[in-house]
């Protein structure tokens, strides 16, 4: 079992936290914090066993934390996922493998696309596929229609595996759970469109990949991950692109790993990632 | 001896090259070549040895090669540069050592710093250093005081080591040699003042360091070598100025290495880079 | 169209086989040579277009080069493969899912498990799965029985994806095509059984995994390619097998990319990899 | 100030010390733990400020500990250092620019080498340099005069920069104090002389260093830090071990920054690294 606290930093919070661990008879088997000195907020995870009564824990937690102290106490079973997608595959590839291995650490309940072309991989692995095009019709039906389709479902996380379509915040504030992109550049270099031909325009010597919680602001949200691959004058920009793949496949791999293990915790615009 | 060349591209242009080279008796160790296909335009650089006269050479060369080909032919000996540095001691340090022990690929003439800080190490290994303040002058009279006590100095190269005043495109045209600059992001990301602010207050998993010729343009210039480090939520904007100090030194000693071995040719605004 | 050849050095190569391209209008795209100056070998690998007849190009290249000279064209058209597993699934899962979008620069003819735990994804991709179990029978019958299966496939190679049995010279012998290893580990340390045990023994610091041919020696062919991730001391052997997976993957990907595209020239045990 | 506490794991660990640092009103700013769930042995490193007695504290959390704990209270103060090398400059030189310039975290007292060659620069930094040759005495006496030359400084650390010459135990013994090698291999490949020309002969991919802490055993002490960087076919020997140099001066740094840090617990032949 995982607990994820944040809150004003102050003497004595680890003690408090321990002492009632060791009170409760429950065993701490490791335990992560992290003080942001400069915000003066206080971060821990743990990860504990011999608790048997989740809301008893909160409360007493409760009792000997702040008032502002923000509790999360997630027993680890599988989160419920959907995955949006566009014409890439190979995120969406890469998560229906775990899927179906049981190593992705959630489950994927549906995935749905503004193309049809990754419909075949999908129902290959027995998961739902919803079409739903973002052509001829405004935006806000096109999202409306995104929602009603995941709310089918019961999920936990929205996951954008290559979806090339920016949401609104308004649909952002409706999904009501976070959502994860995955975006083809080292952020925050080449933002927005065609981060590949910027690269290559550039002539940079890395591209990189960042996944990332989503807010209102495009390609704004706090970062939960990033890798870069070395790339050289021999690159054409869709050899970059292709390169670019492999990384975007690994660095969504590792997101959604920290994200779906509870991992991280959210302060401002930024993660606290306890790996 | 290293051979540069590049034109527009055509065929027959490696025949021509490796032809002449095999009447001239002159013995080619390493080729490497490339075509940007985009641009239509062919580079190439070879290692050769038994060549006794080089301006018949260059003569020879113009003779079997398009019109528009740029041909250096670099005897390899030692360059000389001048380095131009600020208050941080660690790229010009590393700089002095390599220039020590004779494995720098070039030989310091002198240190100019617009603080006196640098001075001691600097003398420590007998190398001058001029400080030339850029308080209370006018930018252009600065300028012009670097110029001359560069051009006291054969120089080859202008080496920015963690200079932190920005030149003038009048400047870079008057230095008349190459310049070299360290800069503290991986550009494009963080371009102009306090990168490791900025990446601090973004949250990155990543921080980099650029070496690139300076050109008009403010951080522009064709890049020449990039390398990252991880970094996560326990840094504060100092640390990440720490250890991007360590990746500052090592990537502006690749960047040396490759410009003072003739690795590099310049096209546009982009570096073909033969490792 | 790829063109590989290699001979003992002598001045002249690249001109011979540059002017003979000049001549038979055959453009290079592409051109990648190396010199073993040890050895006093040349390697070289030409891309090239505009070549209608093979067998004479070959004919051609034989009367300019010297007669020791091992010439390899190739026209990159699909590559066929047979894929040998046991239990894991991750690496056939990986070349399942570039096999089934066609960026695996091969195609899969049929996967062989000693065990029946990759069936059910290999057919899922209709892919024909051969189960022949090495249990309680004698090597050579079990290594005869993959002989056979693999004899009804006319293939190009053969791709060990995590399969854990040691093959004998004999039936490396009779496979008579190139056979491809991915090895849990950053040969040569912690050659043989349970590597990730012993990286976890002896604390290290980075685990790695190596792509190599395989030869009559254990784990001792011609490296093809190599990565490492950081592990730390929270690692246990668990965690370091876990994280050897996504690296075994990767590097299994790269390997067998270099070796589809034609990019390796293989010399004693080693290779030269043109990337 | 920080604290570095290792003992059998138990409930109730976290939550004593804690308590006992809270009633001392002392401020714990950083804490990292880790338990080792295979050997059952908690290791935890305190970064705390507010304590203006040190022994009574320790007094006082050997009272709220198990009777095996062993704690270490650290003034972070500058640690002293004696370096031993032979005649490659790389390690030594980045150890006296970051002494010199008082970011190493120690302060080294001398120099020792069984060759001269590196005199000039240690006296150049005004570094007192002890030549003390191996050659035609007996290693018992060699050892001796290295001990004697070490004895006449105060020091906590002696640090092998290149040093190639093996120590015998009872060396080891009789230094009574922590000893940091740096191998020229990712070790445990490649143990033993001449790293760079097993590695060439191989035909690897990838080449590493490792700095590590000195036992009895050759090359088998416990790990502090590890990395490589890539090398290709076009690499000699030579070209390997002039890449290796720049990543041994980086590891070691690494590893004597986490050293001097007091972030690393030994126990057993392994190294816990609060990084």
């Amino acid at each position: 079992m995982v607990i994820l606290i944040q809150c004003k930093d102050q003497v004595g919070l680890v003690a408090a936290i321990s002492t009632l661990m060791a009170k409760e008879q429950i065993n701490i088997t490791s335990m992560r914090e992290h003080v942001d000195t400069v915000a003066c907020r206080f971060f821990v995870r743990l990860v504990v066993n011999g608790c048997s009564n989740i809301p008893l824990l909160e409360t007493r937690l409760k009792e000997v934390l702040p008032a502002d102290a923000e509790i999360n106490v997630h027993p680890l079973p599988a989160k419920k996922i959907a995955v949006l997608v566009t014409k890439d595959h190979h995120c969406l590839s890469d998560i229906l493998i775990r899927n179906h291995f049981k190593t992705l650490g959630a489950t994927v309940q549906c995935v749905i696309g503004n193309h049809k072309n990754l419909e075949e991989i999908s129902t290959r692995f027995n998961i739902p596929f919803h079409f739903i095009s973002h052509e001829n019709i405004d935006k806000d039906i096109f999202e409306n229609e995104l929602l009603s389709s995941i709310a089918k479902y019961e999920i936990h996380y929205l996951v954008l595996a290559k979806f090339m379509r920016i949401l609104s915040p308004s649909f952002i504030e409706k999904a009501a759970v976070p959502i994860i992109n995955i975006h083809h550049s080292f952020l925050p270099a080449f933002i927005g469109a065609n981060p590949y031909r910027q690269a290559y325009e550039r002539g940079v010597k890395l591209i990189g990949a960042t996944a990332h919680f989503v807010t209102n602001q495009l390609d704004e949200g706090p970062i939960i991950a990033q890798q870069i691959i070395p790339v050289d004058h021999s690159f054409t920009s869709a050899d970059m692109m292709k390169a670019g793949k492999e990384i975007e496949t690994a660095v969504m791999a590792k997101g959604l790993q920290l994200v779906f293990e509870e991992r991280i915790l959210l302060y401002k615009n930024k993660t606290v990632v306890f790996e």
